[in-house]
């Protein structure tokens, strides 16, 4: 997905599509746009990706502190790949998951220090530089940067208290498709802020984004390459103007669907210890994100009161307005301080 | 806290302490360090800062979601400012709300859109750059961006559904001591993540941080000035080279008391809806260090599947290996991407 020179599109795109995957007949490479917009779609690209790994290991994590051995959670995955969540990369945990050789299971072997390139921490900080709360991209780089302290959380681990509690479920059978659908609401999530993320930048540049073709381009055989990726295209088939994935009727309901699974598994997840930065970030962008009033007015009454940063008034949008809050000395309670 | 010029630093720190205030005799500025080590504190105090606030504002939706009025939150505030809280952002905040005008309480008034300047977003920045996982000013920063998008949330909430529950505890007095432990071991959390950033920058910088007269000095007259920094001085003081603010002693404690309320409280919110990224970010995070094995070894073995990243094994450090997964093909199953 290349990003400049337009007038050579046609010819380039000819030999690409000649030389790699199509899925449906439908072309895995595609003209994005003007100025870099086909390196800023990439670079989301790869940050969706980090995501997408990070719930699927939190998803992991969970089975395995229930006491699954890898070939069960394998197999957990294997199902998963015949419904919703049908991926590259579930199908890829599967594989590894049931992965042995001559001393066993070999994911149990290997170091939980995950590397990283760059292309997640570019998304997070892009995310920061246009203003748009990309959580969970953000949340899994942080963890991979966690994860890297490994020497650190062993001697932590030696001092540090978790909770006094056994980790199990009633219904194990039931428990296992609440985590499905936990990991399924939250990829949902994660590309919602994703395509948040492009259609600031696009407007902020002036590219003209075809939000359904880069759904059906990464759909073409990227990391990412999944089912759900379709969903996406005919989100934006529906409704070009879409405003936010979310509220896509086909996402919707398959939050509705499955939100008390979501729920249900991450306040399992906190109650027993087992750390669940991306499955819980999502969920608290979702529940921000259906708030017609967050607490961020008591934020800007805050700034005012120690800066006079001024606030708005609910039914008075745009004009900013300052309150002597103590009502003795001047204006600003913290003087010496603006920021 | 000015950056640079070490030989002018005397005067300037005679002059500076001459107008500013002291606390308990001790002064409110010092010499930090060379090479804009100043400008660096300084900016992770912004970033802390901005923790703070989205903390507070995160226990006051949830006051506010229990049915509690204005000035009964306002009394718990004043309550917690005279207990282990005690900080300006928790005074000024009882003042806030018990504010009322002629048309009563004011901070029910104010539009929920957060302003900010740019410094918790430079942390947050600064944290991935680093590569230090400073979840909970990125969250907060976050929770700003989402706050401006109101008329969006506005629109998604006649359209997003929420669980069907009703927010109620049996003992409103136990629960609203359990927010207090909440709030208070995730700001623990917090500045132990910056002080995480402030370590790192000075290892790859070369500066000789002192850390707690950093918090001594944050204490004498910043937005963040509390009782608690006192406790971080001593708790450098006690062991100049803490490797982490959770391992002191009395923040051990500390978390150790309150844990049980953190994860019930956040376990709560959840189940009801309320929006609370900082508080579990920060409960994730505890989790995540105090885990000798996270599931980033799933994370390696993903990436060493479609990339031949490689890995480590955990009793092998610093020798990378490669597997071919699935027994087919060459060495990588995704021998399109590398990244």
């Amino acid at each position: 997905m290349p990003g400049g020179h337009a007038e050579a599109w046609p010819l380039i795109k000819d030999i690409f599509q000649a030389i790699c995957a199509k899925v449906d007949g439908q072309p895995c490479c595609d003209w994005v746009g003007e100025g870099g917009a086909g390196h800023f779609v990439k670079m989301v690209h790869n940050g969706i990706e980090y995501g997408d790994m990070q719930l699927i290991c939190e998803a992991y994590h969970i089975m395995k502190s229930l006491g699954l051995k890898p070939d069960e959670i394998s197999k957990q995955f294997t199902q998963w790949n015949n419904e919703e969540l049908d991926s590259f990369l579930i199908e890829i945990t599967a594989d590894i998951l049931k992965y042995k050789d001559d001393k066993g299971y070999l994911l149990d072997r290997i170091r939980d220090t995950a590397g990283q390139k760059g292309t997640g921490k570019w998304t997070a900080i892009a995310a920061l530089q246009y203003g748009v709360p990309v959580t969970l991209i953000g949340e899994a780089v942080f963890s991979r940067c966690l994860s890297a302290l490994k020497n650190e959380r062993v001697k932590a681990n030696e001092q540090l208290a978790g909770p006094n509690i056994v980790i199990k479920v009633e219904n194990l059978k039931a428990f296992l498709n609440d985590i499905k659908h936990a990991l399924y609401c939250s990829k949902i999530v994660s590309y919602a802020q994703g395509f948040m993320l492009m259609r600031e930048a696009a407007k902020e540049n002036n590219w003209h984004l075809n939000y359904g073709g880069i759904a059906l381009m990464w759909r073409g055989g990227c990391i990412i390459r999944s089912v759900f990726l379709g969903n996406i295209k005919q989100a934006y088939e529906c409704n070009a103007n879409l405003p936010n994935l979310l509220l896509d009727p086909f996402f919707k309901k398959a939050i509705e669907t499955g939100q008390q699974s979501w729920r249900h598994v991450i306040s399992k997840a906190f109650l027993w210890g087992i750390p669940v930065p991306a499955l819980s970030t999502a969920l608290a962008f979702y529940d921000g994100y259906r708030s017609s009033r967050l607490p961020a007015n008591l934020l800007q009454a805050q700034r005012d009161y120690f800066g006079a940063h001024t606030y708005e008034l609910l039914n008075e949008e745009g004009k900013f307005v300052h309150t002597n809050w103590t009502g003795t000395g001047g204006d600003i309670s913290a003087t010496t301080y603006q920021a």
